[in-house]
C-alpha cells in the first residue's frame, strides 16, 4: 500500500481526498514541485524548496514550508522509495467561492499534499516533437517560471502532439520565441555552445535545466530565439526530472531531423552522475 | 444541511471530497458553469449547458451531460434554493500523473460536482476598477471563452485590485485591447450605442453578456478597443450572474470617473425582468 500526506496526516493514497471546495480543485489555485528521488534521496531538494517558496510568493499563498522536509523524509521512508518521484502540491485551501480569496474564512489555510510514485521507465530512443498551435501562456499573464497548478495549456498541447503521433509538443510565446515543450525545457547544441530559452521568454525554471546550467562542460547561452534557431543545431534535447536529458530526433510538421542521441546521452550522463554524487552526500541527512 | 452531488451521489457538502489524484486538483483540468437561480429556476439553463458542452469539447473531455439537468433539479429541490447560485464543474478525473491524459486508466472517467450556494447580497453602489498589470491569458493559449478551472490569472488580478482598494480588476490582452474584469464582462454606453469587447479579444462568453446582447433596447457593438475607449463613455458597467449589471464609478490608477448608476440600473432592471419571465415560463419544467 502506498501512502501520501495531506495536511500533516499520513493516509493511504486510495483514501487521499480533498474538499471539492478547495481552491486547488475549483481554480487550480496552487503550485507544485516534482522531485527525482535517487537512492532514496530527493535530488536538489533545497533548490526545489526555494522554487516552491518563490512560487507561493508569486501567487500570494501564505504557507510555512518549515515542516515539509521532515514530512518528505517520513513519506519517502514509509513508501520505501529508492528511485521515484516526490510530488509536493500546495493550494490556497478553502476561502471563498469567487476568485477573491477570503483570508478570514475559517478554512482559508493553505492545503498541501505530498505523494510519491515510481520512476516511470523511459525509452532512451530519440523522440519527435510537434509544434503546437497553442501559444505558451505569457509571463505577463501568470508567473510561469513556477510550476503552477494551471496545466490545461500543457495538457492541450500534449494531446495535440499525441494526435500527431509525437511524444511531446513544442510551444512558442506571443513573440514567436521558442519556449519549452509541454512537459520540459529544451536545449540545443550549436558550434560547441549549448543554448536554451531564457526565463524572460516565459519558460519554466526547470530543475533539470538548472542542473545543466551548473554541470555543462561547454558554455550555456540563455537566449531569446525563434524556432529557426533549431534548424542549424547539431543536436536537440529536452529535460525534466523524469527524462533527464532526452534526445529529440525530429520536429514536425516542419520535418526537421537531428542525430541527437550521442550528445543528449552525454548530458544525460552528467545528470545521472550528479544525482549519484548528491545522493551519496545527502544520504545521511535523508536516512537519519 | 446543504448537499451537493459528486459523480451522481448526493452528499452533505461538508463531506464532499474528491481524490487528490483528480486532474481537476492537480492541474485545474476542467470547466465549470455558475448559473443564477431565480424563483427556484436556473436562469438560461439550456444556454449554460450549451456553453458547458462547448467547453468540454474545447478541452477534449468526453462527458455525457444528459443526466445533468435532472441532477440539478434534484439538488435545487433538496437544498430548497429559491434565489442562489448553481455551480456545475466537470474535470478530467484521474488518468495519469503527467499532462498527457491516459484514457485507458481505470479511473479516467470525468468527475463532476454540482453545488448550490445562496445568492450573495450585492451593494448596488458603483464600484471602482483597477487596471491590472496582469495581462489576460491569450485566446491563442487557452479557449478562454469557456469557464476553465484555470482561475489563477483572475485571482492574482483580483488580489491586486483589492490591494489597491478596488472592487475588481480590469484586464487587457496582449494587443492592449480591453477584455473584461477578473470576474465579469464589461460594457460601456456612448452615443446611444452599447459597446462590449468582442469574443475575438479573448473574453469569456458570459451568460449575462449573452442576455444583454439579446435584451438591450439600443444597438450593441462587439468591438476591439483599447482602454482609451472608456474615457469618453457616458456610463460603464460590469456583468456576471451575481452582479447582474453593476455600475462602474471609476477606473484607477487613471482616475477616470463616470456617473454610471442610472444607466447601469436600467440594464440591471432588464436582466431582473427577464429572469422573472424565464422563471415563470420554466417553473413547470423545474418543479415537476
Amino acid at each position: 500500500m502506498t501512502y501520501c500526506i495531506i495536511n500533516n496526516h499520513l493516509v493511504p493514497t486510495e483514501n487521499a481526498l480533498i474538499s471539492v471546495e478547495d481552491r486547488g480543485f475549483r481554480y487550480g489555485d496552487g503550485v507544485f514541485e516534482t522531485i527525482a528521488v535517487h537512492k532514496g534521496v530527493p535530488y536538489q531538494f533545497d533548490w526545489h524548496m526555494a522554487r516552491l517558496i518563490g512560487g507561493l510568493g508569486a501567487i500570494k499563498i501564505a504557507f510555512d514550508v518549515s515542516s515539509i522536509k521532515d514530512l518528505c523524509r517520513q513519506l519517502v521512508a514509509k513508501n520505501g522509495v529508492k528511485s521515484g518521484i516526490l510530488r509536493i502540491q500546495v493550494t490556497r485551501g478553502i476561502g471563498s467561492r469567487g476568485y477573491l480569496p477570503d483570508p478570514a474564512h475559517p478554512k482559508a489555510d493553505a492545503s498541501f499534499v505530498i505523494e510519491t510514485s515510481p520512476m516511470p521507465a523511459i525509452s532512451r530512443e530519440p523522440v519527435a516533437l510537434w509544434q503546437s498551435h497553442y501559444q505558451k501562456i505569457s509571463a505577463r499573464a501568470l508567473p510561469v517560471q513556477y510550476k503552477l497548478c494551471q496545466g490545461l495549456n500543457s495538457t492541450l498541447a500534449r494531446l495535440e502532439a499525441a494526435e500527431n503521433h509525437c511524444a511531446d509538443a513544442l510551444l512558442i510565446n506571443e513573440h514567436e520565441q521558442l519556449c519549452e515543450t509541454s512537459s520540459g525545457n529544451i536545449f540545443w547544441l550549436k558550434n560547441e555552445k549549448l543554448y536554451t530559452p531564457s526565463l524572460d521568454c516565459g519558460v519554466l525554471a526547470g530543475s533539470t535545466r538548472a542542473a545543466l546550467l551548473r554541470l555543462s562542460p561547454c558554455p550555456v547561452v540563455e537566449t531569446d530565439a525563434g524556432i529557426d534557431a533549431l534548424a542549424g543545431a547539431e543536436a536537440v534535447f529536452i529535460t525534466n526530472v523524469v527524462w533527464g536529458a532526452l534526445a529529440v530526433g525530429a520536429l514536425f510538421p516542419q520535418n526537421i531531423k537531428w542525430n541527437s542521441a550521442g550528445i543528449a546521452g552525454k548530458f544525460h550522463g552528467l545528470i545521472l552522475a550528479d544525482r549519484d554524487t548528491y545522493s551519496d552526500e545527502q544520504s545521511g541527512e535523508w536516512k537519519k
